[in-house]
């Protein structure tokens, strides 16, 4: 990403308002007295509240164990974290229902880390990390202290002068001293490292009322915001909220930038730290929530969980604060009603209360979008194009922005498609068994970077099997994908397009996407259209990646049935079963089944085109890889275009033992012509159904003519792109 | 099976009970009324009839559609199998609601089937099957038959004379005469072909008062009871209730043993049908039960789909019918809660009844229990070991029966694990994608029979890369399995144990599974003693069949990374792509990933054991398999001992980013010692464990008592086996 130097003036630093009570770094006093009051009239927080109350039973009821430290995933290390959260929690109890229980839980616990942390060095464990004491990386430190942090800020009244002193001396100043001085390139790190670490510090500090430790958060360690707090907010996020890691990474900061927010609210509410750059932290949560999947799963974009969803604490967090903040959303309270939990703070008791209103809860519905990408939102973007709404919903993502620093991948113009509650053209992910000893301690695998980063592994056009900037980092990292244009008015026919120039030498390449609602077709279809641009030849690449079962395929293939081989030797190839392989010369077409639905792509082929089925697990000596298979079109040329048309049709349940339309509806693609800045598309398939796709290779333009004569016949445009034929639903 | 005759005499035919008023061969007129008066009362009811309400509406907006024949899975077969069951639910609805639109759709749409059927023939799609004429099998035309006997019943009354002649004439008296005198030798056939046959001519014969269809149906198309229903209970279940077919053909086969039984009860009762054969109806039910998974899903024995559960609606019905004739049972009420759907009938009533008085419905808690196989109960069994309740419940399975006819596989001895909400050591099932039509037109696929029935697809020993009995069905049909003994009286350690002479030439087979609980291990832990003797040497393949990921293993191997081969070239050895090889010596240790919770088994292992990591989807050009990994513990040796322990441990969760306790608590397994009739087996691993099993390898016997010397220490038990060293829960 450009590091540009944003125009943002350094402020002086203001004063600490007058010490607080406490609490008042999460919990105020005035979120308890409302919690007394109405907390069980609202069946969300009381829901929330009881189960809370159910596992502090369980964590009263056995030893307090805080054992010396340990590897990362192993038992002490998840001792650890475990005794982070039951303290916070304990200490929110304490408040919300008195019971001295709690914060002598508190007090217990504080008492063994004040013997054991004044013991302790740096971590033995640490590898590639910057250490911390506690656990093998500063990162959990500072995870561990802001967890404590909201404990001791609630039960300090309860403590004694002596025992708060001998914590803050024995645990809180040195940690917060190890994060912010001894690690402080961590602290200014702009990355979400240092987000959690100023937040430790900073909540640490208001709660000890140590301005120097608040500032250090705020302003950066030479307190000149080129680090700190502020700093993270003005440069992780594109103008839009976009956050530079994707969303499984800024499901992760959410909870730091909020908690953090809040404390800065509750403690210095002149710094209006909610309205900061716009509103950053508003954009940012909704960046995030809008990028989930219809399954509330966060879309796996960079190194990223599959899984990872709008369950997790750290979003049901920023969520209630957002929503208590910025005003009630009915999307966001949609979202709430996925999450089933709220925070135990007022923020929560608000999102409880408007949901007690709903007979039924509100079904999320987003709209399409497009971010930008960069902090000055000029590094490209992300395209979402989303039809329906609820679980059922469509979504249809195209990636065109940033690398994506350390976590990101090569896979500009790569596309996820979702669909009848499944990712069905999906994104590997990460390579990693996160928190899985045994499986290379629970860290990134060397699959990561050699299957899951490289272009193969995305859907995108490799070149000549190597990956985009050759798979170097550094490289990449100082380039991004561009905009094209984006155009989500009309919801019959979505679209997106983007360049991405440079990533090959030579190598010129255009994606432009449609989601297209017909009503002659059950579900929306997607229309494809990548566009390689070379005076020199090379071999082009054209994957989709699927899960679940090869239904048909109208390839004539060979198939590779008593053995098979690695498809390449590199860029992740090597990682790729060739299963079977195959040539068209027409209509290369494929149905597979995945979840309740068949999904049928069927994609323009020219003479020579080599089909190949493929499947991950090729050179992978420890098993570290998942199983699924791929199909990839290879075609041989300078200038090509892959035409595709994406179509869900059909049901099928074994346990009903019923199957319908496993056979798609679209019949062909053909691409009919193309001019200097034009291309025309023709798809044709079942009941009358005829679409032209015209569409705009030049420079954006909303006025521009265009013209493509193509079999005797001109096909004329104006704008960036029109299609004829689709019926109106 | 032994095709034994049983000594039932032959009844005489009795007078039919005096014309019944319609409705009278599903619901009666006593169930509408009772219906009418409380059915609202209670929600389970109320919910299933605005669901059949619902539906209906769908069905009555759009037009009838009575399409000529068409292909098995096609649109026209769908929409005739769709048909019946609007009709029953049509006639269901206007008894008891009493609006006449229901009616008038049954009989408009009979209209339409009383023009179409006159003129069929057999249907030319019909492939090896009893052709039917609406249908490509005469199956479906029983099952069309059945459902639409209970609508003309339902609407008897509203029909006139003339409307009732012409349906008679042109639909029923044809189908019951086409499939029981034209398909005379489908309709005698011991099966369940002939049990869904007998039911549809036997109900059409109640509501048109023509005894010789009912008398045809209940003693066999030669009224000598060589066919008909009557035998079928003698012959298709066990004298347990175990079906031959096994739990997957069961449950499509319940429908039509208890909606038949119904119509006898209600218009012969003197012939007590449910009390026939000692209540086989019940058994054969409570069987069914008793072999499901504990998340409600049928253990898939011999052909079979993996996700066939507890929800369709024939388990409903034959629940319900069961439930209201046999007695409230808690257990089939918790049943019926994972169902969530009851039968429009009083039967279905007093289920949702019972269920209305519960504050929380009752969880299923299934014991262990064996099963005989074979219609006089001396062709072996099977054996099933439960442990805790619900859904989290543990079972373990083995089966030790017969072959099962020609749904039957190769898999004498094989067992399946169910643990932790998952089949972590399953059955394959069947090789199909049923109903799927460019997958071979939804029916059993090629891989059936090459991979699905053949020995290496289950988790018993394959011999010498050979199928037991070679793979010859005429020959593995003539023998069974035989028990050897069965105790679950002890919670702690339960024991089953098996034989398998003669599968293999001059091979003895024999397995005794535990499934021990102890204090120290979170979860219940499976061990398993699989003895092999033979005068002359073999290859024994012992696999274990797994899904998820491999996470550990302490196999030294060569990986296959960059090119693969198929396993073998026979006995769905061909089927299997060997990933990795390696050797060991001592025990062999493998963890897996299934679900929220590991898996690892310790085989103990002798000098020269070869190990295999394999993968389905080798010789499948067609791309039929699902791709599932198995490991496999390879011995070359005359006598052998393969002695494990598989235990489940820890837990991850992916999108909480948690893992604990990735690594086992068993250390190892080793064969003490062996004599002519017994063996002992030890166990080691954390918190002291350690376990001596000792077993009886000989004829069972209570009280014979063993002595095996082993590494200078004698070891004595009494009994059919000891096992010491278990720490009570």
């Amino acid at each position: 990403m450009k590091r540009l130097l944003l125009g943002i003036a350094l402020v002086l630093t203001p004063a600490l308002a007058p010490a607080q009570s406490h609490p008042s770094v999460f919990l105020t006093k005035h979120d308890v007295a409302l919690i007394r009051a109405t907390g069980s009239k609202y069946p969300l927080f009381a829901r929330s509240l009881a189960s809370a109350k159910a596992h502090l039973d369980t964590a009263l009821a056995h030893p307090i164990d805080v054992p010396p430290p340990g590897e990362a995933g192993g038992y002490e290390h998840e001792r650890h974290m475990q005794n982070y959260r039951d303290m916070q929690l304990a200490g929110e109890l304490y408040q919300i229902t008195g019971d001295a229980r709690y914060a002598r839980f508190v007090r217990d616990m504080l008492e063994k880390y004040a013997v054991l942390y004044p013991t302790l060095g740096p971590s033995p464990y640490a590898k590639d990390q910057a250490p911390g004491k506690l656990f093998h990386q500063a990162l959990n430190e500072a995870n561990w202290l802001v967890g404590t942090a909201i404990a001791y800020d609630c039960v300090y009244d309860f403590l004694t002068f002596a025992e708060r002193a001998r914590y803050e001396k024995n645990i809180f100043r040195p940690m917060a001293d190890w994060l912010s001085v001894t690690q402080a390139k961590e602290f200014d790190r702009i990355h979400n490292h240092g987000t959690w670490a100023t937040a430790a510090v900073g909540m640490i500090g208001y709660v000890m009322h140590d301005t120097s430790y608040v500032n250090r958060a705020l302003y950066g360690t030479k307190r000149d915001k080129t680090g700190g707090f502020l700093r993270q907010l003005d440069l992780l996020f594109s103008p839009d909220g976009y956050y530079m890691e994707g969303p499984y990474y800024v499901r992760y900061a959410l909870l730091p930038f909020y908690q953090f927010a809040q404390a800065i609210e509750n403690n210095q509410p002149s710094l209006r730290i909610y309205d900061y750059r716009g509103g950053i932290l508003k954009k940012g949560l909704y960046a995030a929530m809008e990028t989930t999947f219809p399954n509330g799963v966060f879309a796996p974009i960079n190194d990223a969980s599959r899984t990872m969803n709008v369950t997790s604490p750290e979003v049901v967090l920023a969520l209630d604060l957002a929503y208590a903040h910025y005003g009630a959303d009915p999307n966001l309270l949609g979202e709430a009603a996925i999450q089933d939990q709220v925070i135990l703070t007022g923020a929560g008791l608000a999102v409880a209360r408007d949901m007690a209103a709903h007979a039924t809860p509100p079904k999320p519905a987003w709209h399409s979008v497009e971010f930008v990408d960069g902090p000055d939102g000029k590094d490209g973007g992300l395209g979402i194009l989303r039809s329906g709404s609820g679980k059922d919903a469509t979504m249809l993502l195209m990636k065109y922005g940033v690398h994506g620093q350390g976590h990101g991948h090569f896979d500009k113009l790569h596309f996820i498609f979702f669909d009848g509650g499944n990712a069905v053209v999906p994104d590997y992910g990460f390579a990693r068994w996160i928190n899985i000893e045994p499986k290379y301690g629970g860290r990134y695998l060397p699959e990561n970077d050699s299957y899951a980063k490289q272009t193969i592994a995305h859907n995108t056009v490799t070149v000549d099997e190597s990956s985009q900037s050759n798979g170097v980092y550094k490289v990449d990292e100082q380039k991004h994908a561009e905009r094209h244009f984006f155009d989500a008015s009309n919801a019959s026919v979505q679209v997106m397009s983007a360049n991405a120039p440079g990533f090959y030498d030579g190598v010129g390449m255009q994606r432009t996407m449609f989601l297209i609602r017909d009503a002659r077709l059950r579900y929306p279809a997607v229309v494809d259209i990548y566009t390689l641009t070379s005076a020199a030849q090379h071999d082009y690449d054209y994957p989709i990646h699927f899960r679940g079962q090869l239904i048909a395929t109208n390839v004539k293939y060979d198939a590779h049935t008593a053995d098979q081989r690695a498809l390449g030797t590199k860029a992740g190839y090597q990682h790729i079963w060739n299963e079977a392989s195959g040539t068209a010369d027409s209509s290369v077409q494929m149905t597979w089944l995945d979840g309740n639905r068949y999904y049928t792509i069927t994609t323009a082929a020219s003479a020579g085109a080599k089909v190949i089925f493929g499947r991950t697990g090729a050179g992978d000596p420890n098993f570290n890889l998942i199983s699924e298979p791929m199909m990839i079109v290879r075609q041989h040329a300078g200038d090509q275009v892959f035409a595709s048309v994406i179509e869900p049709h059909g049901f099928f349940s074994e346990p009903e033992e019923r199957s319908a339309a496993a056979t798609g509806d679209i019949n062909s693609v053909r691409v009919l012509g193309t001019s200097a800045d034009g291309e025309v598309i023709d798809v044709t398939g079942a009941r009358g159904i005829h679409w032209t796709v015209m569409v705009n290779t030049g420079a954006a333009s909303a006025t521009a003519r265009h013209v493509v004569s193509a079999g005797g016949k001109r096909y004329e445009w104006t704008g960036n792109y029109a299609v004829s034929g689709v019926q109106l639903k």
